[in-house]
């Protein structure tokens, strides 16, 4: 497969790893060898995890040549410094191929394997299903996988496929030499379908609510099929030695049969091998599906001990069988609309860096920073370490950054706006900025017995979250049951945090650097009027006038204030008197986040909050000063995820001198969720190559040797700041809607419209497609509005002055 | 620095850790970007671990210009995929030197550093002292870094070098975001004594009779110092920034001066700071000696709870900066001492893949492998898991192919032979092949409650090194306290393993492999002619005529019916009916390690077993067979320890055809160890290309990029049998002495000979030098032998036929 969407990885990329798995399912991933890891499918992350014996294996005979038999897998370079060497349940003693390319778009991973030994080309096409606006069949536990095998020789060849999966049902554990121990009860079962063939594997020994339960099927639809419920349940790893020689004895398995489960020690293997006989020059699609159910999980964060609930996908589905059959079922449909999702991603009008974003700041959402109950709540982690979540509790100020999900899955994202305005906002209008109440648990961590201080930036995120997620849905409903925990939020605010009544926090003012600004700040202001404004147009759409005038006006009063008190003629600096009174501010520093307040007003149409000039001034003082093309002098005293002669935008410094002497921990820092609302802003304001070219050195860094290409790192994997990158889509298309006003807006960058045509996809919650913007032959323009899901009946759109709108 | 001795690597070369620290005292070795890693000095394995805050910075102040500062490391490249970035206490963040190249020839490294943007030059040497023959000298619980600064430029230079150490002494802890964490009383101490001043690491909590008892000492000769008892006890990660800033101020350091032990939480950091003016032009050498003390260990292998015991260096030493003032004190005699073993081992007449190898096997008897403790005895694991030893028992079937010891420390290698024939040998002369009885434990796995099976390679090889160490001391006292409990191992095996009396081995007869061969093998055979051999060699010296001839009489029987039963022609194969019949024989397969019985026989002057002719064939078909040049598409379904495109020699092969269906684990492998020894053979029959390119290969995949240069694996890191590689310097020299009969014998392969000259090392108990042999313009040989240490009072050279012995 030479053609694959997005960049490609070689099998040197070890970093590499697409994740599989649904919203709320867990993952696995694919590495760029083609090799499943980081099992995570188990409620919980598992970074580096792996499974022993499974891989897949091709073993292929050309007439009238010898037969070649390898794993499917590309070569292993780096790093061999094991203490133990590689164990043989990891198949890398094993023929493997000489290449392979990871490549993809997300949702759809492409892989490709090449080696002149082996008679047939194969190629995978991998995914779970993704359906915007459908979370429950974006959230089946799954994976599939279709094999593409091609015979380019001139003659007829008989190819198997053998996919061999480690009972991981029954647990996966390993004593200190990395052998394989187990509880025992591990057994797998075959079970024949009129249209596919599936191995089992559950443990009687496990009841089924407990914590561990878990189920696993895999199956596939080749017609022609053989199978080992077990491998061999030798000594040593004879295991290895007897499935190796057996594949390539005929290419075909021998089942032991044993009948019975295992005894303690390792779990059993199962493979399963299609057969199919191409024909010279023949091209055959051989399908996987790899299902799972581990449905019991901890209602808690992190407490070790903690009742149980269930994940979502257990109100949808009984068993993995259950799932299994429900996928080969649907197929057709799930596989088109994926596949629908990912042409669009990959096609739209804008820069590669910013395509490849979009797509991959698409995974946190899908990946175990996230998690959704049986009760329809959902969840979300900062990020993860690699084996647990962090930090707990839907943290407000870190989510504020987040678009992705507000567009593709809505309705959770209203959850999440439920949950804090329902029950993490205290009567006084005290927002909670981690929800911890719905488990029965206390946020207190760092206060002592206090109450934590509520965090400016992720209140005020949350009241424009409430604003965006009304405007997507025009969910009437919706808006009335968290309304009043709006207006005790709002009115908490001011009262709290701007005591003296002049539109501009200056009290303690915790945020997302996880201290205090003390002053009037450009962070916590702009923040707080986009939310007052936000406020206001909440009130407004619920004929609430007096707040809505309220907190326009008070909006109005700080906005000019704001301006006297912190502009310093190029950008907005912290009004303090003694920087140092207080340690871990930023005083005359270039702070990159201090726009965030205006860009959240701007894309949710709520108009500027300081003159257009100044905004320019900033952005450009911001990408001046703050983007680095050279880390190697930079004197970093705090975390560092940008280094040497990599790229990036560092969240502040101090040109003009004023450096406190404890600037703000995060302050020499680079956060790839705040690079992308800098680009999103730059994009805004015209600026495309200056956007461009943050993105570009951002995504650079994550070229799957350094780093994941589908993991944007902060304080943990899958970090949530970063689904931030989807403000660029707004910010490109000038999208804005009001669904319960019933019209959608667009107003491409002219930018974008160089090559004579944009193309956008835009989303709401009652539907979502395509926006195209094509210059006629006769230098007009035309627009159309394509539905790819759902209906517009009765929307207004509107579209630039002069361009002609296809109905 | 651009000269250096032996192979370079760069920063890029993660792998690359040169291990410090002395027999018995563990390690902390040097990377290739000069950094401090794996920390294994608390009497436990630790790769991988590292401490905060523990680096080296240079500040420099040229006239006229600016103030530049670096931590003294190379850059940071490879992967950065932490799910947190680096945390501030590593000092990634910080700025660092653009290019690094680490060196040396084992036991001195060599660093050097490079960077456009800083003006002066900085080398480094850094060695635990190192004298053969005297395992105190060579266990001294230091390392001492010798820094050369040079000012290259027209102006003069002040030049700080800040060495900072966390407090290590009271322990290693991170939370989960890897912040650290510590229990209080850290609290370290400054003291000034004439020629040296010194920080002290102490914790008065730690009671100095508790497991974790620790102390460290940092100390510089400069006479210009300044300090820090502690870094800022502040909040975040503030000693970071306020380090940083202490020293980009003016390079010199301003101690806060607490003056009370640190509360629960980070232990205190220490910097200690040379300073020097270097004039334009000049070069300065400022010394630093870090000392440690952990005195206390387990008198155990593996159980958590056990009586405790102390490091032999305990009986040494009372402090660590009793050890500081020791290695201050003879600093001069100490550093010559190291150096001209250095330089022997890197100039002798060896190609230079040899050499490596030479010095590089080395590092297990040094390394956390083996411990020494104040009884005196001496024990080594097989390995080092990352975090443990593994596995227990000084294994005699693994150390039999290790000759590094003894030759280097021959008193701790004849400690070894102690124990297995006064303690571990019964009353029937059955050998534990594990040594357990000593502290009082029972080696019982893997055989349930029956005693282990005898082994047979390990058996044997005891035997063989105790005629070893009896040439290479001629210590009566000690053969005869060992000689009844050889006289019973000799005859059990004889008993046990030969019961027809044909004086083959053909019962069960367990290995090295860690399985058992069943019926006539080279493997057991040889190793058990060699053992009768030199049995009755050990019986002759002590005047044991009867068993001398039996045992002889048993060998020459033996040596006729091994040809009859196992001689396929141009091999030797297992004499077994079925192969099959027993899981993991080898059968008709070419074992590489058939010939090693004989090779023990060759170096220790016993002779051949069979003749010439056989070993030259045999050696020849290991050779073509099993040295592999490419791994691609081998299928081993065992441990994997080379792979792709990696050269490598394996175990075993069956190019006739007749593998059985589970042929003997480890079969497929590939060990160093093993390697070593054919490559040893090959040289012993001339055949130096062929050993070079063994060596070659082997020493190329330890490049410092896949693996450590300094340290090879099998079951474990730093693995015991390595020190195989010792068998090369023998099957070079001729080596062979009896130091009770008062000879030496020199016989150089030919082939070293073409350049005119050979100058080879050679070690006995007594004394140790170099051996030369050179061509006069006369065209006639001379030959010299230098005594580098002790004396050969009364010893009788014997050169080859035709040299000129000087004397």
């Amino acid at each position: 497969m030479n053609s694959h969407h997005g960049r490609g990885y070689p099998a040197t990329a070890t970093q590499a790893a697409f994740p599989l798995g649904g919203v709320g399912t867990g993952n696995v991933s694919l590495g760029a060898r083609g090799e499943l890891r980081d099992w995570e499918i188990f409620n919980a992350p598992a970074k580096g995890t792996y499974l022993p014996n499974t891989f897949v294996t091709v073993s292929a005979l050309p007439e009238g040549a010898s037969r070649v038999t390898r794993v499917l897998e590309g070569p292993v370079h780096g790093t061999h410094a094991l203490s133990h060497g590689y164990h043989p349940h990891t198949g890398i003693g094993l023929p493997r191929f000489a290449e392979s390319t990871l490549a993809g778009t997300y949702p759809i991973a492409e892989l490709s394997w090449h080696d002149d030994a082996v008679p047939v080309a194969v190629a995978l096409e991998a995914f779970t299903p993704f359906v915007p606006l459908n979370p429950v069949d974006s959230g089946i536990p799954c994976a599939v996988f279709n094999y593409t095998v091609t015979n380019p020789r001139a003659v007829a060849c008989d190819v198997s496929l053998i996919f061999s999966l480690y009972d991981a049902a029954s647990g996966v554990a390993f004593d200190k030499y990395g052998n394989i121990v187990g509880d025992g009860g591990s057994q797998i079962t075959v079970q024949h379908d009129t249209d596919f063939t599936t191995l089992q594997f559950t443990n009687a020994q496990i009841a089924p609510d407990a914590e561990r339960y878990a189920e696993l099927a895999l199956s596939t639809n080749a017609s022609d099929v053989s199978f080992r419920t077990s491998w061999e349940r030798g000594g040593w790893w004879d295991y290895v030695q007897d499935f190796w020689d057996d594949v390539h004895g005929d290419g075909r398995l021998t089942d032991y049969a044993y009948g019975t489960p295992t005894p303690k020690g390792p779990n059993d293997t199962g493979s399963l091998a299609a057969h199919v006989r191409l024909q010279a020059g023949e091209t055959r699609v051989v399908t996987f599906v790899l299902t799972w159910y581990v449905p019991n999980r901890r209602k808690t964060w992190e407490k070790a001990v903690a009742p149980l609930t269930q994940n979502h996908y257990a109100n949808v589905y009984m068993s993995a069988m259950h799932v299994c059959a429900d996928v080969w079922e649907r197929m057709p449909v799930l596989t088109t609309q994926t596949r629908q999702f990912r042409d669009v991603m990959s096609t739209m009008s804008l820069p590669e860096p910013l395509r490849d974003a979009l797509a991959a700041t698409i995974v946190p959402m899908r990946s175990t920073t996230c998690f959704w109950l049986a009760d329809g709540n959902f969840y979300g982690w900062e990020g993860c370490f690699d084996d647990a979540g962090c930090c707990p509790g839907t943290c407000t100020h870190v989510w504020s950054y987040a678009y992705a999900m507000a567009y593709l899955f809505p309705q959770l994202e209203r959850n999440m706006r439920t949950t804090e305005f329902t029950v993490e906002t205290e009567a006084d209008g005290y927002m909670i900025f981690r929800t911890f109440q719905p488990f029965g648990e206390e946020f207190v961590w760092g206060w002592g017995d206090q109450r934590p201080e509520a965090c400016i930036d992720g209140q005020m995120g949350c009241v424009l979250r409430a604003w965006r997620e009304w405007q997507l849905s025009g969910d009437r409903v919706w808006l009335t049951s968290i309304y009043s925990g709006v207006v005790r939020a709002v009115d908490y605010a001011h009262q709290h945090w701007d005591q003296d009544g002049d539109g501009i926090p200056d009290g303690r003012q915790h945020n997302t650097y996880d201290i205090e600004f003390y002053g009037a700040n450009p962070l916590s202001t702009l923040y707080f009027l986009a939310g007052l404004k936000a406020g206001a147009a909440l009130a407004q759409a619920m004929g609430d006038d007096a707040n809505a005038q309220r907190w326009q006006a008070m909006a109005q009063l700080g906005q000019a204030r704001f301006v006297e008190l912190c502009w310093n003629g190029s950008y907005f600096i912290q009004h303090i008197d003694d920087v140092d009174a207080h340690r871990y501010q930023h005083g005359l520093g270039i702070l990159t986040d201090q726009l965030l307040g205006q860009l959240h007003a701007t894309l949710l149409g709520l108009g500027d909050l300081v003159p257009a000039e100044m905004i320019e001034s900033t952005l450009q003082q911001i990408y001046t000063h703050n983007f680095r093309t050279s880390f190697h002098g930079h004197a970093n005293t705090q975390r560092t995820y940008v280094l040497e002669d990599e790229h990036g935008l560092v969240m502040c410094s101090w040109p003009n001198g004023g450096r406190p002497r404890f600037p703000f921990v995060y302050s020499e820092e680079v956060w790839t969720g705040v690079e992308y609302h800098v680009a999103a802003h730059l994009l805004a304001c015209g600026y495309i190559s200056n956007a461009t070219r943050l993105v570009k050195a951002l995504r650079a860094r994550h070229d799957g040797f350094k780093r994941n290409p589908w993991n944007e790192v902060e304080c943990g994997h899958h970090y949530a700041r970063t689904m931030s990158a989807w403000m660029l889509l707004p910010a490109a298309s000038g999208f804005v809607c009001n669904m319960d006003e019933g019209w959608m807006r667009f107003a491409p960058q002219g930018v974008l419209l160089a090559q004579d045509e944009c193309v956008l996809p835009w989303f709401t919650q009652r539907a979502w497609g395509v926006y195209r913007q094509s210059k006629q032959t006769d230098g007009s323009w035309q627009a159309t509005v394509h539905v790819l899901a759902g209906d517009l009946d009765g929307v207004r759109i509107d579209v630039p002055h002069g361009v002609h709108l296809l109905t």
